[in-house]
């Protein structure tokens, strides 16, 4: 599967299709069409078509989708089936959020532990993950194989970690520090979450729905 | 201006603009053609000045876009000035993220209160934001004039407070709770922040990498 051709739009849509399969599976719906799907999302009954079509054959003409078969390609196709492994740094408030409320393991990750300075944390456990000291993150990165760092340090911090992370062999960085990170010239894939976009977004929707109630 | 006819991908790029440019002022660029931010965003020149166009006038044809200015227009069209005031619902880990690392005062927000159950937390401040009882939470709404929620509570209770914060007029929700939130027949926008969909976007990436490497 030549996969670098598909655009970045349709792999965006994927975590959506497979949130929203797993919602159908949950209501017990076994098979839908590309049309009732579409509806469901907001997105043609072609395009979604055009995009599975982008990872072969899904769907057979006139019968619909099949809701696990295709909930459970679409993991695979975003990896959640490798067992990639992760390391959480910075245990700061949203740091901990991650660990108690994210859920790794339901994506398939496996969150084996987490760094941090502040002596009150290091050598304990947050959610069963142990609290290490970032001073041993280098020496931990060369023993053990880490797919993905997880990275909530304060703003200030984010660029030196992400640094150090990216010389150590890190494969990843999910990056929460709102800093853009610079890793010119390194393999290190790096997936920012902007939360200001989201607002943002909401934002600009609440203000449609204000000028169209004639408030503005 | 007839908004409602911009689809959602414009609208879902306009934070990213206003991301870009807020770095480009930063680092002193005053002027940039359609071709250069096109270049430093992925993005084709046809495609932003398409962008721009569903919004009026924004640069003249070979001088390129004023960065200021442009920034400016977006703000703008983004509600950034409208002043809206915001609520934090939970005050947990992430609720004490956002209230202490967001700022939502850096996209004209102002948050006024936040609101939680817990005795230790109730009647403090974080960040100069003060914490009431949740039990106060409908009568601070009849009273104030509230623009947006923020949910950031516990999962199992946020299908009930969305309810109720809908039934008390807030116009929009921000939703960190990872539930679809059903508030049909109501007006009360709600923008959801899935992280899970960001990580599985990094995770098919990786993946991507990983089968080009030849370690499929």
């Amino acid at each position: 599967m030549k996969r670098s051709k598909i655009s970045a739009n349709v792999i965006r849509r994927l975590p959506r299709y497979l949130r929203k399969l797993d919602d159908l599976a949950y209501h017990g719906v076994e098979r839908i069409s590309s049309g009732e799907l579409g509806k469901q999302m907001s997105l043609t009954p072609s395009q979604i078509r055009q995009d599975f079509s982008c990872f072969g054959e899904f769907g057979q003409q006139g019968y619909g989708y099949n809701v696990e078969a295709l909930r459970d390609e679409i993991a695979t196709i975003l990896g959640m089936k490798r067992g990639y492994s992760a390391i959480l740094v910075g245990v700061g408030n949203l740091g901990h959020a991650l660990m108690e409320n994210f859920g790794f393991a339901a994506y398939g990750f496996h969150l084996k532990a987490a760094f941090d300075v502040r002596p009150d944390l290091v050598g304990t456990e947050v959610a069963g993950v142990s609290i290490y000291h970032a001073d041993q993150l280098a020496a931990y990165l060369r023993e053990d194989s880490v797919d993905i760092a997880v990275l909530a340090v304060p703003r200030r911090f984010a660029a030196q970690v992400a640094r150090m992370l990216s010389e150590n062999g890190i494969g990843a960085i999910w990056n929460f520090t709102n800093l853009e990170l610079d890793l010119d010239n390194s393999k290190t894939l790096v997936e920012n979450i902007h939360f200001s976009d989201s607002l943002l977004t909401l934002s600009y929707y609440l203000t449609e729905a204000r000028e169209e109630d004639g408030e503005a």
